[in-house]
């Protein structure tokens, strides 16, 4: 019958396409969107203002032409890997840091080893990897996956002086289309850009063209920090693993330890709704205990909402900031909802809208972003566009041909991405409802804003007839007079209309 | 830092959006989905015409409403599980009988063991899975799955006399929502029966109502067959894999046997052009070889193109009889094209229009199948639609508000998922070049069929009046002439036309 079994890297490597890396166009992206999105979550972890140098040389080893092999590296300043997890953090699937409830934009912890996988399957190089935890010494390791065994490979290891340099580095060799990627690239470090403005980003590309984005802000916005389930989202799985985790204590205490936001009050009053003894011990519950206790957690309707503590939100300032360098608009309006929750999961929209300026071209354009990161791909799909067509945007004075940016930033402990490569978020309703309320605000500010503008066009043009023909009736009253000088109209301008008149002159 | 290793179980089981189970509409809909196609798959893999029974019970013990626990069971008679590997397949991620190149529903098989995990996660109840290989005995297991060690457990253990059953059975009971995924459910099940006209499914829903859908034809399609590889769309990770694997010859016999459509001649002109010697032993090979060989299988470019005699179609007649049974429309095309390749992968695009008949609503209808599945999620991402919106249907006298159904096949032995839900298939530009040129043929013929159609209409509309009109005339000719006897006026409208009359008013 061939029953067998593969290794988790056999498997992801085996179906790339749904990590994104589906051929040399979109793997180039993702490799290197992988390695930054994990280079900015190590700085931000440990609040360091993120300074990252990113290259994409050619390797001549390959063919002479797109697609060809492309030496990428990523390197930051931020807190580093232990060197004993070294080998297995790149050469392990299912091997991580990010398998927490906290917020971070990396999810599935499976960037860098497909990278990995992906460098030695098409050009056939190990890849190499460094990283100093304390500034004094950096460890290295020319590496490999083992793809039957989903284990590191070490060719050879490194070891030296670090000379202050805190921070990983990833260089692997990757078969790439630049050419076709490019502009997939620069937008996403543009908006990556936007969406850390604390954060400076070198790239030098394969021409030798070497671009700085340089932090706008320096101030890093409160970082994430982790956090305990929410009740509500808790199912008979994960109460069985807390229960085998359980070292001592009533289930009074297991309630209130275990979960977010559950005081004594609330464990009390939820035991008691659902018929459990607040003085049992959790590991004698039974399976049908188990059951009713996953039933009652899901139908109480008494917890507190959602702790939204712990996620890190851009804010008003520095989400304006990012806008700005992005579009640079002469409109822009920014608006943060309050924190919701969806199954048991915190999150937060922050939204802006911007019109006009150099850069935006006639209709809707719409940047989104998930944890901070630009997602490039399957827009159509996404929840915002549903929003967007659902919105009858000529109620708000916009016109098909107006310049209007729409950015929409999903924020929270776990983004329901519908693929591996993150590339489009389901949409759920209660995701759906916030984003519309945050964009029908800032419409609404938009539409005052382009009424105002349109007055003041009235007003200048108005204000333009009247100054000009102000001027002739004065020189046929000074003909008329047979006077030769003419008289001092311009005072007959009101001052206030001057002021206009300028305004609306410079849009 | 908190580096840890979750298991594939844990993996999916956290990140079950990724596999479709996003909620307990959806993961009612999943788990059944995947088990029918498992079913499927593996009659047909025994060219046995399917006989399946699925039915949904509610089971009490959970909630009295909507989401509930529900009991699903399906049954077929299909090759069966042997025994020895009964609790892996079931009981582990990444263990199974789909990791071939063959032409098959399931691809990532892990649909039933995600349907144990999702049962005990929600309802803390264990599986109940048996099969029999022979139809002597069958051996059954009460089971469920270790999620953080990716392994069965094993309950309790059956065996008993089969009585002439083969096949497989599988129950679980999940917390669904069966009201909400109804549609859903039917859709698929009507759809499934569509694609496999030669399948009986009976089908009995938690009201205890019970459905046959029959199948229409005895007749099954050839069966796909196991392959191997097409030499372009290997790298150097397989080729490591092969030659690992590799018994005893030289590199020309290396590729007569680990390729597709490689023969001794065709061997030889590669190996020439990739600069290395065919008396050479395949395992001598040194890294740089191996980059060199791998770079020349993606470049040489007088491969054969690959081998479509593995697919295995529903070709003209049943696919015709399925959409007839679906739709029962007044006008269906069906089309084949002939096979082509993306990466190294055969494909084959079957498609159909339907027009008119009393299922069909006003505007365009998409029904989609990728080798026989029904993709019923995330239509508008899908690379039909892309097709659709490109074409200009008026200019194939298709109106907005005229009843149409379009329906694409895809076959492939590797098809292009972009999510382990299976919800949508990437857009590759030669699978969207073929669904083209289908459509194009078909909505061709139903252009024909309008014209016809109106023409029809326009010679009724005038026969009508004329008849209209000629008893009138005969009967003033007969008061004009005083007669008392209508003339047989009826032989002068010509006998071709009360033909096209009856046809025009059938529709």
């Amino acid at each position: 019958m061939g029953f067998n079994e593969i290794s988790p890297s056999e498997f992801f490597y085996r179906n790339r396409d749904l990590a994104g890396f589906t051929n040399p166009v979109r793997a180039l992206y993702f490799s290197l969107k992988e390695l930054i999105e994990n280079s900015l979550d190590s700085c931000e972890s440990g609040e360091i203002l993120p300074e990252l140098f990113i290259s994409i040389e050619v390797d001549d080893d390959g063919p002479r032409e797109d697609p060809r092999f492309y030496r990428l590296t990523v390197q930051d300043n931020g807190m580093g890997v232990p060197a004993g997890s070294l080998p297995d953090a790149f050469g392990r699937i299912f091997y991580g840091n990010k398998f927490r409830l906290k917020q971070s934009r990396g999810v599935f912890g499976m960037g860098a080893t497909m990278t990995l996988l992906y460098a030695q399957a098409t050009t056939g190089k190990p890849s190499f990897v460094a990283s100093s935890t304390t500034g004094r010494r950096y460890h290295g390791l020319l590496m490999k996956v083992d793809i039957e065994r989903n284990r590191p490979i070490i060719i050879r290891k490194y070891e030296g002086k670090a000379y202050g340099w805190r921070g990983t580095l990833v260089r692997a060799t990757i078969l790439g289309d630049y050419q076709k990627a490019e502009s997939k690239v620069m937008s996403y470090l543009e908006q990556t850009a936007m969406a850390a403005p604390y954060a400076s980003i070198t790239f030098r590309d394969p021409q030798g063209h070497q671009m700085r984005l340089e932090r706008v802000v320096d101030r890093m916005p409160k970082p994430p920090r982790e956090t305990l389930p929410h009740p509500s989202g808790v199912d008979i799985e994960t109460l069985r693993k807390m229960i085998r985790q359980w070292r001592s204590g009533d289930m009074l205490k297991f309630m209130t330890k275990n979960f977010q936001r559950v005081g004594p009050k609330t464990a009390e009053a939820f035991l008691r709704y659902a018929g459990i003894d607040p003085s049992l011990n959790p590991k004698s519950l039974g399976d049908p205990e188990l059951t009713r206790l996953a039933a009652a957690l899901r139908s109480y309707g008494n917890f507190l909402p959602p702790d939204a503590n712990y996620l890190s939100t851009l804010g008003h300032e520095l989400l304006e900031a990012g806008v700005r360098r992005l579009l640079n608009p002469e409109f822009c309006r920014t608006v943060a909802r309050r924190p919701q929750a969806y199954e048991g999961h915190p999150f937060i929209i922050e939204a802006a809208v911007a019109y006009g300026g150099p850069k935006l071209k006639p209709g809707i354009t719409v940047f989104r972003f998930a944890n901070r990161i630009p997602l490039l791909y399957d827009e159509s799909s996404d929840v915002t566009w549903k929003v967007l067509n659902s919105m009858d945007l000529r109620s708000y004075r916009v016109r098909q041909e107006d310049p209007v940016g729409v950015i929409v930033h999903v924020i929270s402990t776990r983004i329901p991405y519908k693929t591996i490569g993150k590339e489009y978020i389901a949409d759920r309703p209660e995701v759906e409802k916030e984003i519309r309320l945050a964009l029908r605000d800032a419409f609404r500010e938009l539409r005052n804003y382009l009424s105002r503008k349109e007055r003041m066009v009235g007003v200048a043009r108005r204000a333009n007839v009247y100054s000009k023909y102000m001027s002739l009736i004065a020189k046929f009253s000074m003909e008329l007079a047979e006077r030769d000088r003419m008289p001092k109209y311009d005072i007959l301008i009101p001052k206030g209309m001057e002021q206009d008149i300028e305004e609306a002159q410079q849009g």
